[in-house]
């Protein structure tokens, strides 16, 4: 982005480390990740504040990180838990009376990955 | 059991469905599953039903359920948890600053079937 934007162009990257099923009730200490790569003054540095602060008063957990650390983190993680979900989707699972904490956990990374 | 142990044995099949892990803190929830197969007299009714009060007086889900049924269930929820969870063990993942809903549960499919 560096390279193909005019400078002219602010860059500020964010992740909010939750979708539809994980951040359906609140976004509270749900991670989210920005990096602020450039921004060109101070009138613009006003916005780029403002957009950060939605996500404080969401209460998420904020984390500054270079986009490179987050995608050596994510890739090391978000490869395994969607595969691992989309394949145990197809075997079409449902709760039972006798649930353990496991198989809860099992389907919860399901739940969290087809929405 | 019926057929292999004389008509003077008890029989009261149970089966607590969490480990050293998932019921580390507490018992309360957690669903403790109980098949009373045949009872020869009262007395021994009486030590039949202290044996099931312990777990009731931990707050524990009380299933009753044939044994049949109870094997339907496991089957159809243990094995993929379990396998899952130790072929997901292999890969020593870890926690990371970023992690997501969907990470932690598996995450907790590993921590739950390894211990």
């Amino acid at each position: 982005m560096m390279e193909m934007l005019p400078p002219s162009a602010d860059i500020l990257c964010t992740h909010p480390m939750f979708g539809p099923e994980s951040g359906k009730h609140s976004w509270k200490d749900l991670p989210f990740v920005y990096d602020v790569v450039r921004v060109c003054n101070e009138e613009r540095q006003k916005v780029v504040d403002d957009f950060v602060l939605i996500w404080e008063l969401e209460q998420c957990s904020m984390v500054p990180m270079t986009s490179k650390e987050h995608d050596s983190f994510a890739a090391s993680t978000q490869f395994i838990t969607h595969t691992t979900g989309r394949m145990l989707a197809g075997l079409n699972l449902t709760s039972t009376p006798i649930d353990t904490k496991g198989y809860e956990s099992l389907l919860g990374v399901i739940d969290t990955t087809i929405s």
